[in-house]
């Protein structure tokens, strides 16, 4: 058949982690943790099916996740979200935004994303008949230039796509940059998906800014994030959608014609694990430890670290180190030094040869400790 | 923003079922078992758990129930998909369909479906901005009629909808129409994506003619299956696909951009159930004798039940009793009577006044029972 996507390949994630698992490598490619969820978790989804939760849930999702979800949303961000017109569970964060994408953008029209960019959002605007409209994050801060963003925005710009905490480079986007991108999508009439999977990673004191937390932002923004990631247990694939009542309309009725609903036991099991605080709150510090024993321990290989605000992605420069494009290197770096990474360049469609790869941080201390060790022989 | 699905509402599904709760009607709408799975399936998935089977599973599926898969199609259709490049798991057969269809139906092309048609085939065609070619089954026996779908046939169709246990209708599609879709298909250089959920539940000794047993439709095809609707977990929202290698390439395009992947302990779960053929074997004899229990109680109520060869739908002719529209009389049914049902014009563009609706009868005899009590009072 002809091609919907005729550029795409495998997602550099499942190429990273299959040549990791070839080579015997220590995988810090994928961004997934290698360590065991809170043992609530599983007892949660035991309680839910015991308790018969196994038929279809409702589409919007499960209400007690929706409500204790709004009543987190409210307490972190100051925004109350109405549980039954403005939450909806997805299945996963990526569903979620092929699912924003085909809401809110029509067929002809275009989106601007910001480069580097998750590799899944040009293909969902392509799926939607749009056109991606790419502005690159500045090469070497990965911060956003208002300037530049303005001057792509034309007559069909319906959208653009935002993550902050962003992954791959670790930015997270400040309150001036917030209200910038606010001021900008209020200027020009543009809806915002805000991919906001690491919002309980976020280091050093600073907050997570939600497109949820500034006013004018939230209302014409669908806010994603994901259970996944902040459960550790990204193989649940249960996400979750904010928007306004009238956005939430239309990113219902595709997501109803997509997945219709979302896997019921575990829905239970997550409004179960949302009563307790804990888990989130202390996210971060759980996470900002693990970051810097791995910066540090990079002194020794020679990499140089790239300042991480937030995910759990360690960005990092060898072009001192070597000449070799990001995917050779990394591809070197899984097969001969033994520790799997993730090259940036399959973030834009156009590399710009950064020589920057990516190392996922959550993972148990000892694995960190052996990756380290491995790096630290690089010549 | 303007709506990519501007016609479209809340599924029929959804009102009814919210209609049941608010009436305490008796639930026959919306199709989903009453009552629990074996428990080995909630066993599975303590195992999974156990295990540690919590992160990403492969973008195309957990490889032992892919595999266990390719051997069960194996051995029922003959013909041996690679579970490699072949079969891939899905977020339910919903998302399969909008995959499968964002896959092999460019937009502006266009696909044929055959009404009454579930409700979500026209959005996914709508949503891959392609035309939804309606053509009716016959409004008597709801049985297929090639000349007509020859006839509606243009330079631009793609691909064919089709789907047999056929939901509202309960028809079973012999091999003989199997092997003329075939030809028509071929002559036509159409795809075909052939939902397949109610596989096992045929009735009578008929066999059910999956389009992978005939080489030349298989060779054309994606077909569809669920595993909630064969092991009562319609919840649980995993489905699978199999194609030939150059079609699920595009499949998988598609799919990776869409969930990337599926729920891995309930993957990991399945994989584990498969081993025991007894569930779907036994799955015709359990239902077939609530179909039969049904449809003879349906007798005191002078409703009249058209033949069901299989599906857990039973769908009935009240026109001999009522004026009322088929939304109307579903809807007196469940505010009135207290028994949910499910009209058939929302299976279709425009409706063709039939005057049916459907029960669907995957609950518990004593449900079964009540709601032919119910019943029995109409007047
Ligand atoms: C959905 S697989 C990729 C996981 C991830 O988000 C990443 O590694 O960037
Ligand atoms: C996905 S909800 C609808 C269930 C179903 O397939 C039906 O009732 O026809």
């Amino acid at each position: 058949p002809p091609s919907r996507l005729p550029g795409v390949g495998t997602t550099i994630f499942t190429v990273m982690s299959k040549l990791a698992s070839d080579h015997g490598a220590i995988n810090l490619g994928q961004g997934f943790p290698d360590f065991p969820p809170a043992p609530s978790l599983a007892e949660a989804v035991n309680q839910a099916m015991a308790a018969g939760h196994h038929q279809y849930a409702p589409m919007a999702g499960v209400p007690q996740l929706r409500q204790r979800l709004a009543e987190k949303i409210q307490r972190l961000y100051g925004r109350l979200y109405d549980a039954e017109t403005e939450i909806t569970i997805t299945a996963g964060a990526t569903q979620a935004i092929l699912t924003a994408v085909l809401a809110l953008v029509p067929a002809g029209d275009d989106a601007i994303i910001l480069e580097p960019a998750y590799d899944s959002y040009a293909p969902a605007l392509a799926m939607a008949g749009a056109r991606a409209v790419r502005v690159s994050l500045d090469p070497v801060t990965f911060r956003p230039d208002f300037e530049r963003i303005a001057q792509a925005i034309g007559p069909r710009t319906r959208a653009i796509l935002i993550n902050s905490p962003h992954n791959p480079s670790g930015v997270v986007w400040t309150r001036e940059e917030m209200q910038a991108l606010a001021d900008l999508a209020q200027r020009h009439g543009l809806f915002v998906i805000s991919d906001e999977v690491y919002e309980h990673m976020v280091y050093d004191g600073r907050p997570h800014i939600s497109a949820s937390s500034l006013t004018a932002l939230a209302e014409r923004s669908i806010v994603i994030s994901s259970f996944g990631k902040t459960y550790h247990v990204t193989g649940w694939k249960i996400g979750h959608v904010v928007a306004p009542a009238a956005l939430m309309a239309e990113f219902r009725k595709v997501h109803q014609f997509n997945v219709f609903c979302v896997n019921t036991p575990m829905q239970h099991a997550l409004a179960q694990v949302l009563q307790d605080d804990a888990p989130w709150r202390d996210l971060a510090d759980f996470y900002a430890s693990k970051r810097s024993r791995f910066a540090q321990g990079l002194a020794a290989s020679g990499l140089e670290p790239i300042a991480c605000e937030g995910t759990y992605f360690q960005c990092v420069r060898y072009g001192h180190l070597s000449d070799q494009s990001d995917l050779d290197f990394a591809r070197w770096l899984t097969a001969e030094v033994g520790v799997a990474a993730v090259p940036l360049s399959p973030f834009y469609a156009q590399a710009p040869g950064l020589q920057v790869v990516r190392f996922c941080f959550a993972k148990q201390d000892a694995t960190l400790d052996s990756a380290l060790e491995r790096l630290a022989t690089l010549p």
